[in-house]
């Protein structure tokens, strides 16, 4: 493949001078509407490619490495676009940066092949979630972690987390408009760590049915309440019973960390 | 003293029905005018006197430690108020924070002695202000942080800081309206550390003026940048030319974290 395309590429860049830029987009969720483009509210890809059109002067298709819920934040959500002019990369990351809004952050831009998919090409992606057990709430992580109210003791969510490692059927951890699909995924790594007040949770897979991380987070603080163990988990995934897990975790503490390719 | 007032106290809690009730007030102060009521836009002070009003169903005068600018941040400002019902601390701090909007919290309620007043009474403050050098902007750090554009070498910042410690007349470090009045202050300790990507100065003092810890923060980084040292923040000082210093750090940035009584 690489001895056909690499030439391939050449001669489209010679003759149609096509262009393939990556760029990692950073957001704060709150006030959009997901990444995907909606008629009724903004969403990060109408506002990136409003700023596109700007700096190319042309209208210009983003592509997402996936869909990101109303409320769901990035860190490291992956885009790429084609175009017939060529912009070196720092001036892609400070033109869009200065178009688009604060809670928006082009972080990084690079150049990809032209068979470059931002969302077919990649391998798995990494999603965090935060939360914070508190009696009172926080005045600065509202709309950018969960608040679990009251103590909660989570020295056991590392355990049950790591249950869901695998490849499994998920058709206990998704929303009910997934479950046309096919619900086998396979999740390679999780982690489950502390920084300062904040919990956070790590799943590392290939893809992921609507909600799943949520339904996750959500049913490991549940099993974590209740003091259910991981075997809770295998049996949950086996009977595919979707009430045995805990409730789905609000969007505002889901971040997509890392796409991987 | 002591003798004196806790029979004093006593004898006013039996006759008046005076209790005299602090709390510690978190808040993100993106959306609200400062600490002080104004009359043109929502501020702190007011929004507490709201939701106090609906808890102790009368109007309440809630007294802050001092006032914080627009915009302005608190992890820790103090606030007492004197009222004539009693409510146990648990149910001051869920009912003010069921009352309170998002972007403010109650994290504490405690019976003080009826002299104690949070702005006379504090024998100091601590400020920290939270910034981070960067080449882009971070999505999630827009209002909560200042962006420093470009890398900056922050080796040097600590031993810069640490030559605003003592009394000293601050001149140098004071908005232009507080110059009328006498600018001696006394600085206890200040810090200087990394928490992740931001850079973390803290300032403790008896006193502050308009707009000191921004000028202060402003003018290490200053003098990061142009390679001076503390020698020249005691030249500033001597000479009270508030030109050598560097620019008035944004409010962002500047959060009150602890009131010491």
């Amino acid at each position: 493949m690489r001895c056909f395309w690499e030439p391939a590429q050449w001669l489209l860049r010679c003759f149609m001078q096509l262009y393939n830029k990556a760029v990692i987009i950073q957001y704060d969720g709150t006030n959009y509407s997901g990444w995907q483009w909606q008629t009724h509210s903004p969403s990060i890809q109408e506002e990136l490619q409003k700023a596109l059109k700007v700096v190319y002067k042309r209208d210009v298709n983003a592509v997402g490495s996936g869909r990101t819920d109303s409320g769901v934040h990035s860190i490291g959500q992956t885009a790429n676009f084609i175009t017939d002019t060529y912009i070196p990369d720092e001036a892609v990351v400070l033109g869009l940066n200065s178009i688009l809004p604060m809670d928006i952050s082009i972080t990084k831009a690079w150049d990809v092949p032209l068979e470059f998919h931002a969302q077919k090409s990649a391998k798995s992606k990494t999603y965090l979630y935060r939360m914070y057990p508190s009696r009172v709430r926080s005045a600065f992580m509202h709309n950018r972690a969960w608040w679990v109210k009251g103590r909660l003791d989570l020295s056991g969510a590392a355990e049950i987390l790591s249950a869901f490692e695998g490849t499994h059927d998920f058709t206990a951890c998704c929303a009910a408009e997934s479950l046309r699909e096919n619900c086998v995924r396979t999740i390679y790594f999780t982690k489950f760590y502390k920084e300062g007040d904040v919990w956070c949770l790590e799943v590392n897979g290939s893809g992921f049915l609507h909600n799943m991380v949520r339904i996750i987070t959500g049913t490991v603080v549940k099993f974590c309440r209740d003091g259910h163990g991981p075997e809770r988990v295998r049996q949950m995934l086996e009977t595919k019973n979707r009430k045995l897990g805990g409730p789905t975790a609000p969007a505002e503490g889901l971040y997509l960390k890392e796409v991987f390719y």
